[in-house]
């Protein structure tokens, strides 16, 4: 890409997104909610909307601006994901949102966009915002800023988790997370892609991990209710190929506050620094 | 319902279906197609599409002209469902699809009500033709005609199927199924739904049942290729639940046909005169 730093801080025009009760349940299928979490996967009960679904109506706007990059997609991973939510996402809506590329970051292997979603509803009332931070592969080294450091939030060495939750990724898991999740990424379904790109074989959307993990974080430390879990961060630092099992850890850190942790079957970490806030 | 007999006949306006490759791939997911099926889950391969999807873009037409009969929609299940296709079914188009009762009959227990949908592209040439045929419970008895017996195609006796496919059906197919299918009927998402309507659980669509016996022939029988099955029959003889494992089993009965039938994990019919004609 060409480091376009001129592009940082620019407000673009809001992307609008309208969704129904089918793209949530969609989604919600997408990262794996199984059938006793069914007010998540039948209109007849909402249907209630999962935190993570976030990432969907904002995903549009973050092509819109990543797109001005004219990145090489063979080369983009996703970096860190966080969510905010001001309120419960509704079943259906149409709801806009405003994009900010932050900053591009050197980090020496790889450049680092950061990009802010500010997503309203119709009527400019805040609902979600989103903290994309995309990694581009061969593109460090322009003498750029290194960028700030996350928050870190460790889990706790050596003490046992306060939940874990551990599940099996099918095969097919990454070809229903594209319909429902809005990245088409083909590294996500074809082999040749992927083998182009490096990967033995597709892997799964890093948000489809993180959709998996934010699950795991509502069942298992705020009572499936989606109203309870309010914020959610995570870096992306290996990949998850269907057909694998992964394990969601979380300490109990804070008032309202848990360090999230994410391996696969081999004990390989693949998110990192997770951090879930709860209301 | 009210026996409309007057309805019998009549050609209704054609109802307009478009549809993109997601729908042809959620379809596909939602009859349970695997990641070494890729052709038919990848847009990046067309995607090709299942000679049973033919079954999606008639449905918004069959639930016009049922609707048009006020059925108590807890007492209606499926019959019985052919499918005669004229070509391969384009990854996405608009279709207009008209409809005709061909007959209401009285089978005693229950009322058969025999849809016939063809469907046309946009230059009204054909592209597939439906037979649904919905069983109304407790409606029978009202003096009707008994009506034609399907073509009779039993499964050879005491003879060993030329193939045999044995799946497991996830516990979320049903929910995943309908979101592509067209036929949201709660009885296969509801559990208070199901028990007023005599099961234990929500059941897997009959034509969720068709879908995975179709895949299980073009496997089977016709080497994955699309083109080659031209026509799918089975009758509904017992409910499948989401969990269950069914094994579909064909034998060669014609140089260019196959009967076809499905069992679940208990030796139990759940599909029975199932006859496959290839090209």
């Amino acid at each position: 890409m060409a480091i376009k730093m001129d592009l940082v801080g620019k407000v673009f025009d809001p992307v609008s997104f309208s969704y129904t009760w089918k793209d949530v349940v969609l989604y919600a299928l997408g990262v794996g909610a199984k059938i006793d979490e069914l007010d998540y996967l039948y209109e007849g009960r909402g249907p209630k909307v999962l935190p993570t679904f976030a990432v969907v109506p904002s995903f549009a706007s973050l092509i819109d601006v990543v797109g001005r990059l004219q990145l090489n997609v063979m080369m983009v991973l996703h970096g860190e994901q966080g969510i905010r939510l001001h309120r419960a996402i509704p079943p259906s809506a149409t709801l806009k949102t405003r994009s900010t590329i932050k900053g591009i970051y050197d980090k020496g292997k790889g450049a680092l966009v950061a990009v802010e979603c500010k997503t309203v509803d119709d009527k400019e009332e805040p609902v979600f915002d989103n903290t994309f931070s995309i990694f581009v592969r061969g593109e460090g080294g322009f003498g750029g800023d290194r960028g700030p450091e996350a928050e870190k939030v460790e889990a706790p060495e050596g003490k046992a988790p306060d939940f874990e939750v551990t599940e099996a990724i099918p095969a097919e898991q990454a070809l229903l997370y594209r319909l429902g999740g809005g990245d088409l990424n083909p590294l996500h379904a074809d082999p040749g892609f992927a083998k182009m790109a490096g990967f033995e074989r597709p892997i799964l959307h890093g948000l489809g991990t993180y959709g998996y993990a934010g699950r795991a974080v509502l069942r298992a430390a705020c009572g499936g209710d989606a109203a309870k879990l309010r914020g959610f961060f995570a870096r992306f630092s290996g990949a998850v190929v269907p057909g694998d099992t992964i394990t969601t850890r979380g300490w109990k850190v804070g008032d309202q506050r848990y360090a999230v942790a994410v391996t696969n079957q081999a004990g390989k970490p693949v998110l990192t620094q997770g951090v879930a806030d709860l209301a």
